[in-house]
C-alpha cells in the first residue's frame, strides 16, 4: 500500500487519521524485548531472517527460532555448537546440524534449487567456511557445485575442473594462507567471482587478513570480497547474483 | 574448437599433427616484448581488454592503445593522466578524456545500453572514483543511474532516492571516511550492493583502509567489497552481475 | 581552604608553620600500601571512585570495597567475575550483580534519576556493554532510555524510535561490526554523541578496532570516541554532560 | 508540522491529497547536480552547514559559498587554501582567512558569545589545530579561553592554568606526539573533555595515531576522542556541551 | 690476558703453539648441547647469567639452575611457574618464589645495595611488572624505592611523591593503558628515565603496543624505553645506570 | 610422453581419439573426495607429498597417511599432536613421533644424506622450529649439521662455530625476539641464508612478525625469508638448494 | 628556596602574605604568547631549553632564539632548515650550522668536554642522525667518541673497533633497515646502550618502524630505545648517563 | 693463512710478534672517514661490494666508485638517479646506465654467463624491480631468462612460458598487487623460487606489504622472499643458488 492510497482513504474517510498515521509509523518487525526481529525482511529482500548463533543465550536462541519457525516454517542457523544443536533437538527432533559447517536448520521439503553457483576451496582446511556458504545458499534455493582442494600450488587440479566451474552463474572462491585462488579463477571465468578469505594459516597470515589483502588487490577482473571465514555473507550474495542469472527471485 | 574435435580432424588427416601441435599450444596473446597483451579476452570473458595507464611509459601506452585500438574498434583507458590524454589525441584527435573519472577513450557509436546500475556516493568528494566505475559500467554496456551525495550523516537524502536504488540490478556504493554507506544500503535493496571504499578523509582514516574495514565487517547482507578508489573494479563486476539480470551477455 | 587563607593564619599566628606546611603538602589519598585511593575525588569531580574489579586479588577486593562503602555508604564495581560477587556477598548480602554487564554494586536507596541519556545498540550482542553504559551513568544518577537493537542494516528499527533518541541530552551509540551506526545517528540528533565500539564481530573487525576507526572517521558531526567494550567510560562522560543539560551537579 | 497536522489538513480539506505527498516526501536539501545542501540543517540540529574546502573545485566552492551565505547571512569553510581565500575575497571582499587555522569565514557582527570553553594544547605546533577547534565554536556562539603550550612535560605550566581550565563548561585537549596532555587535565576537571589527537610529531608517531590511541586508552574518565586533527570536530561536540551547560541552544 | 701477552709468551716458549691455539679460539661458554651457558657473562658485563624460565621444559632448567648456582653461589630466575618453583624446591628447599612477579631466586646472603633506583607505577596493576624490575634490580645489587599507583590521572599523588623520585639516579616508570607516566616522570627529574610500557588495559590498548608508542613518542627529554612487560631488562638497564651514579660497578 | 608422441600415435592408429583426450586431460591426483592427493608430486618435484598434521580429522588423517604410505613406502606429517601420533601407532607401530618439532614419520632404511646444511638458533626456544627444519631436510636425504643457542646477544658463541657454519650448502637461521642472527651470517658466508622468523618472544614481538620484519630488511646479502614458525619450508628450500650444491637430485 | 623557608619568612615578617603567595605560585616560565619557554629548566635538569626549529614560524624562531641567547649566551637549535640558519645568521653571524646534522648553534667558547660517549652507527645513511646525538651530547658538555658505518652484515668492522666502544659510559646505537647493530652491541659492552632506530630502508621498513621493533625486542641486555630518527633524545639521555659516569652534574 | 700458520711463523721467528698481532688484527676493509668499504668481500664471499647509491652525497658517490674501480676494474651501482649518472660519466664515459632498472656499472668485458635464472613478473609494471634483479645476477656471471608479463590472472600466459621456467637453476617471481605468482610458480617447477613483492598497485596493497604478505604465506613449496623491491637482493641470492646448481664458483 503506497502512500498516496492511504492519503487516498483517508481523504475519503476510509480511514481514520488515527490508523493512517498507525500505518505510517507502523513497526516492521517484532519486538522481542531484547531483540527487534525483522519479519519483513523476506518481503523485502526475498530472504528470511537468519539466526547467528554463536555467543545466544540458551532461551534467547530457542525463542527466536521458535518464533522464526512458525514464521516461515523453516528456519537456518549459523555458528551454531554442539550444545545448542541438543537444546533445540529436544523441542524440535526434526532439526539438522552438520558440525563441520555448524549449520543447524529445518527446512522445507521438495524445495526446488535453481542456477548453478561453484563453490571452489583452495585446501582441505577451507572446507567448513566453504561449507557455510553452499549449505546456505542450497537453503536460499540455489544449485551449487563443490570443487574442493584445489589451490595454485597445484595448478592442474584447478585446470583439470575448470569447465564445471566456468559453467556457474556465480562463483564462491574461499581461500587461507596467500589466498591466490581467487585472482586465479577470476582471469579463467566470465562471472562474478566472490572471494572469501580464510583464517586458515599461521605466523604471517594475521588470522587471514593476509589472505583478505590479496584478495582486495587481486589483478583479475570480476572479483569482490567478504569477511574473513564469512561463508555465510558468499553464499547469500551469491544466491542474490544466481537469481539474476535464473531470471528473477523465486 | 575442442580438443575432441582436433583430434578427430587429425585422425581423419584434415589437419597435421604439427598443425595440431601448434594449436594446442598456441599463444592466446600478443606478444609485444614488454607485454603479453591478451587478445582473446573479450572471447573469453565478454570484456576487451582495458589499459590501466597510470606509470605506463609514453611509447609502450600509444603502442598498446593502437594495437587494441585496431583489434576491437574502441579503446578504454583508466587513470590517465592530461599528459598521456595530449599525447594520444595526437594521433587520435576523435578520444575522449575526463579528468574527474580520469578515463580515455575511443568508443564505438550507437552502443546499446542495457539493465540498471545504480552508482552512489557519501559525498561529493567520491565522485572521482564514482564516475569511474559509472563510466567503465557505460562503456561495457550497462545503463547507469547516478546517485551522489546520500552520505548517512544526512540519511532523510538517502531515503529520498531509495526508489531509484532499489530497482537497480546491482548498487555500488562508493564511499571514503567511515564507509558507513553500504551498510544502509545493503539494508534497503534485494540486490548485490559491491562496496568501493575510497580514500577520502583524513587521519586515522588510513588512507581508506579504514572505509574498507568498514565495509569488510558489514552487519548488512549482500554487500561484496573492492579494493580501495577502485572505481574501475567495481564498474567491472557490476556489469557481470548487470547482464545476468538482463539475461546473458551482450 | 585557599593558600591565601591558610598563608594568613601563619602571618596572625593561628596556624604553625608546621602545621601550614603539612596542610600544604597534604595527601588527598588514603594509602594502602598497593594502592592510594583517591578520597577527594568526588569533591574534586562530582564522582566517588569506581573499582574496575577484573584481575583484583580477593582481599585487595574486599578491603577496597569496605573502605569506599564506609567512606560513601554505596559502592559501583565494573567487570566483576561471579566469583568476586560471590566473595562480597559473603561480607555484604545486599551486594547486587547483573552477569551481563558484570556491574555489582551497592547503592543507596531512594535515589534520584535526572535529565534524559539514550543508550542505543546496535545488535543484541553489543548489549553487554551498553548496559554497563547505562547502569554506570544510572549509579550517578542520571535517568536512561534504552533502544536496543537498532542497527542500520535494518534502518527503519532506528527511525521508528528516534523520538525517543531526539529528546535525550547525550546519546550513547554502541556497535560492534562495522560500527555505522554513531554517524546514522549523529545526523539525526543535536545532542553529543559518546560512540562506544564493541569487539562484537569475528575476521577483519580486528576485535573491535575496526568499528573505532568507523567512529573516529565519522562523517557526522557531534561524535566523540571511547574505547573499545569501554561502556563505563561512556556512561560516565555522558553523565557529565547530562549534568549540564539538567543546570548543574546533583 | 508534523504528520498527525498533514492528515488533519488532507482530512478537513485544507491540504489536497497532492499537496501532502509532495510534503511528506519533500527533499530537505538543495539539490545542486554534484552535491546535495542540507538546508534544514540549522533547523534540524541548531548548527548551519559548514564547507570543508579541501580539494573542492573553484566554481563548486564559489557557488555552495554564495548558496549558503544567501541563505544564512554567514558561512564558515575549513581546510581553505591562500588560493581559495582569493577566489572567494574577488566576490566577497569582507571574507576573512586565518592562514594558521586555514578556516576563512563572513560572520555576523554582534555575536553573542555564550558559556566556556577552554581549548588546551601541549605545545606550540599544536596551535593550528587548536584554533580550528576554538573559531569554530566561536563562531557557532561559544566563548572560548585559549591556554596553549602547557604540555606534560612541564607539568608546572598546566597547573599554573588550572583555575581557568577548571571554570569550563568543556575543555577542549590538543596534543600530538604522545598526547598525554587529555589524560592529566581529565584527572583534574570535572567536565566532559574532548581530546584531539594531532598529527604533530615523526617517526613512530605514525602520523598521529599514536597519540589517538593514547587519547582512547586514557586512565582518567569524562574523556572521549576525535579524529587526529579535527579541530571542527571538536569545536562543534564541545559548542553542543557548552550549550546544554548554558541552559538551552541558542 | 691480551693477545701480545699470548703471543710473547709463544716467542719465549713458555707457551706451546697448540695451547696458544686453544686459548685464542676458547670457548667462553659451556656447551650442554642444548644450550650454551655464557660462563664468562659475570666477568665482561659485571652481571652474572640469569635464567628466563617460560618456557623451559623441566630437566632443562633444573640443570640450568644447578649449574649457575654452582658457579655463583646464587641464581635469578625470571617468568618462572608455581610449577617450576615446586621443582627446584625439592632439590633447593632454600630458594624463594614471589607469584607476584614470578621471580625465583637463591640470594646470596648479606648483599649490600648501593645507590638509589626508583620504580614507579601508574596502576595496581602495573605492580607485577615494576616488582620484576625491582627485584632485578635489587638482586644485581640496586638499593629500589617503589612509588606505586601515582598515575596521571590522580596527578596530585605523583606530585606528592616527587622528592622521593628526583632523588634518584634512575627512575623506572611503569604503566600500561595510555602510559602518560614516563612523559610526566620525564618533565619533573634530571636522571633518566626508563619507560615500561605494561599490557594493562583492554581494546585499543593493543595488548600494550598503545602505551609503547606513548612512551617512544614522549615529548619529554631524559626517557628511553624497553619492551611490554620487560621489567628484567629495566632493572637491569637501571642497575647499570646506578652503577655509573655510584661510582663504579660493585 | 609429450603431446607430439601422443598425436603421432592418434595419427598411426596406436591410440584412438577417445585414449588421447583422456590422456591429454589425465587427473595426474587421487580423488579422495574432501581432498586431492598429489601423486605425481614425486615426479614433478624430487619431493613426496607431506601431510600437514594439525586439524586433521582423525580418519582423514589415518586414510591420507595410509595412501601416501603404500604409495612411497615412507610418509612424513609435520605439526602432529601426541594423540595423532597415537592414533597412527595403533596402525603402524614403527612410526616414530618427536614431541619437539612435532614431527611424525615412517622413513626408509638405510636412506644416504648427502650435501650439507647448516641449522642455526638464536637461542634454546627456537629449537622445535629448528627441528622441524633439520628433520624435513634430513627426510628428504640432506646431511645436516645442528649449531644451537648462538645469538647475536653472545657473539663469541657463534664465531667459535663459523666453520662449521661457513662449509654448509645453506644455513638456515633460526630467531625470534629480534630476529638479527640471519643478518650477522648472512655477512659471514657466501652461500644463501634461509631466515626462518619465530614466534618466540613476548610483547612487541608481535608474535614473530616483529623477527620477520627484520630478517626481510636485513642489510647483509644472500639473505631469503620463509613464513614465521615454517621450519618444514626452510628445510623444503634448503634441501632445493643442497641437491643443486651436490650436483642433482638424489 | 624551599615551602618551609619561605613560610618561615612569612611568619617572622620578613616576607608579605602577598609576596609569599606570588612566589608559591610563581610562573616558572616566560609566557611569549604563542608559547611558554622553560626558563627555569636548566636549574631543575641541568639542560637549556633546545628549540626544535622544524615547522616554526620565521618571527617565533627568531624571537625565541633571542630569548634563550639573552638568558643562556648560547643556543642549540635541531631540525633546523637552510632558510632558517640563512634566517639567524642575519641577526647572529657567529651562528653555526651543519646541513648534514640540521644542528643550528651559538656555542660558548672553550666549554670543557667530560666522560665518554660512543655513537656508532650500522651504515653511512644513518650518519644524519648519528651526528643530531653526538653534537647534542657535545653542546651539554660530553666527550663523543664517533664509530660509523660498523653494521652487523660486516662483523668484523664491528670487532675492530671494539675497544673504542667498550671503554664508553654509554654508548649510542644508531641503525636503520633491520636495525641488528644494538644488540650486537648490547652483548659486547657492560654500560647502557641507548637504541636509535632509523627511518634508512625502503619498503617493509614501515619508515623505522621496523627497526624500532628490533631494538624493542633485542635479546640482549642494557638496551633501552628512543623513538625513531630522534637523535636529539639519545644524546639528551647518554649525558644524563655519562655525567652520573663521571660523577656529577657539571 | 690460518691463525696457526701465524703462531708457527712466530715461533720460527719468520714473524715478529708486532707483524703477527698486527695481522691477527688487521683491518679488513678500507676506512674512508665516512664510510669502512669491505675490500676482502670479494674474496669471503665471492661477490665484490656494490654501491646502493640512492642518498649518496656527489664527492662520496664518486671517491667510493673511483675506488672499487681501481680494485677490481668494475663497478656495480643500483637506485642511481640520472644526475648521478651524469656525474660519473663525466669521469668515466664508459659507464652504462639503464633508467629502468636505475642500474649503473661498467662491467669488465666479456664475462662468462653461467647456469640458468629465470626472471619473471606478473605486470609491465614489475618490470624495473625484475630489471634491477636480472641485470645483478648478469653483472654476477649468471645466465639469465626474462619471462615477463605472465600474472596469474591470464594463467595461458604462464603455462605457454613454463618450459622455459622449468630448465633454471632457480626462479626469480616478481609481483606487485596481490602477489600470487609466487605461489602458482611454486607448484609448477622443482627449483628454488626466490619472491620479490613489489610496491606495484594502489590502496589495500600498503605499498607492496599486502604482495610481501601473500608471498610468505604461500601454500607452495620451495619459495623464500626478499623485501619489496628489493631486486638486487633476489638477484644476489639467486646467483648464490645458480653458481651451486653449476658446481661451484667462478
Amino acid at each position: 500500500m503506497e502512500v498516496q492510497d492511504i492519503l487516498q482513504k483517508v481523504k475519503n474517510g476510509e480511514m481514520s487519521v488515527e490508523e493512517a498515521e498507525r500505518f505510517l509509523r507502523r513497526q516492521p518487525f517484532d519486538e522481542m524485548g531484547y531483540a527487534k526481529l525483522d519479519m519483513h525482511r523476506k518481503v523485502r529482500s526475498g530472504f528470511a531472517e537468519v539466526i547467528y548463533c554463536s555467543g545466544k543465550a540458551d532461551d534467547h536462541l530457542l525463542h527466536i527460532f521458535q518464533h522464526l519457525y512458525e514464521a516461515e516454517g523453516e528456519v537456518l542457523g549459523t555458528r551454531a555448537s554442539v550444545h545448542q544443536y541438543e537444546l533445540i533437538r529436544e523441542k524440535y527432533p526434526e532439526v539438522i546440524y552438520d558440525p563441520l559447517s555448524r549449520i543447524i536448520k529445518i527446512e522445507k521439503e521438495g524445495k526446488e534449487h535453481i542456477g548453478d553457483i561453484a563453490v571452489c576451496t583452495a585446501g582441505t582446511a577451507d572446507i567448513p567456511v566453504a561449507e557455510e556458504a553452499a549449505q546456505t545458499a542450497e537453503f536460499f534455493g540455489s544449485k551449487v557445485h563443490r570443487v574442493y582442494d584445489v589451490g595454485v600450488s597445484g595448478i592442474h587440479r584447478l585446470l583439470y575442473n575448470m569447465e564445471e566451474i566456468q559453467s556457474a552463474n556465480c562463483v564462491i572462491a574461499v581461500a587461507g594462507m596467500e589466498g591466490a585462488l581467487a585472482s586465479v579463477i577470476g582471469g579463467l571465468v566470465d562471472k562474478p567471482v566472490i572471494a572469501v578469505p580464510t583464517s586458515v594459516g599461521y605466523g604471517a597470515n594475521l588470522n587471514g587478513l593476509s589472505a583478505l589483502l590479496t584478495m582486495i588487490n587481486s589483478c583479475a577482473n570480476g572479483i569482490a570480497v567478504v569477511n574473513i571465514d564469512n561463508g555465510y555473507g558468499a553464499g547469500y550474495i551469491a544466491t542474490q547474483i544466481n537469481r539474476l542469472g535464473v531470471g528473477g527471485k523465486k
